[in-house]
């Protein structure tokens, strides 16, 4: 049993899991099924099912790492790249950005 | 500066940033903000310009993380129980499901 997952772990095993696949349907098809997921996500959120709630993130990340092997980019990369501990706009935490 | 993040260090660094803001919008309005997240990195991924869509991946990613927060959702708890190692539908890896 995984107890806790990097976000690299977790790009890892989406690409032993479906790195084939995601690279035969191509950038564009696997772009268009997380679009597809994500309206399921907003679905979901609209019901009370917190399971089905839950399965739908998990779907959402899922094919977000799909897209990231095949666009050769590390998820966990462009999150330290942005969001290293503070808002990347007013570098501070808690974000003060005057919205 | 960080090496490595946990899916749930990295929800729980977006807590950190941007919880306040968040719950103020809201769960449809960070559904919203997050879908227009999404389209600005198909946009993205059209160009060919690789820094752009390493930072769109990780606003997606980051307003995936704040619809989690207000959702009351462990987004690692959620990949771990949907995506453990193996394919949830075939139960394999890679996954064979006969598409």
């Amino acid at each position: 049993m995984v107890n806790a997952v990097h976000i690299h772990e977790f790009q890892e095993m989406m690409k032993r899991l479906y790195f084939q696949r995601d690279s035969q349907r191509g950038i564009k098809g696997t772009y268009d099924w997380l679009v597809d997921e994500l309206r399921e996500l907003g679905e979901a959120l609209e019901g009370e099912d917190k399971e089905a709630v839950e399965k739908e993130f998990a779907d959402v990340i899922a094919w977000l790492a799909s897209l990231a092997n095949i666009s050769g980019i590390d998820l966990e990369r462009a999150t330290i790249n942005k969001y290293a501990g503070k808002c990347p706009k007013c570098r501070r935490s808690p974000c003060q950005c005057p919205f």
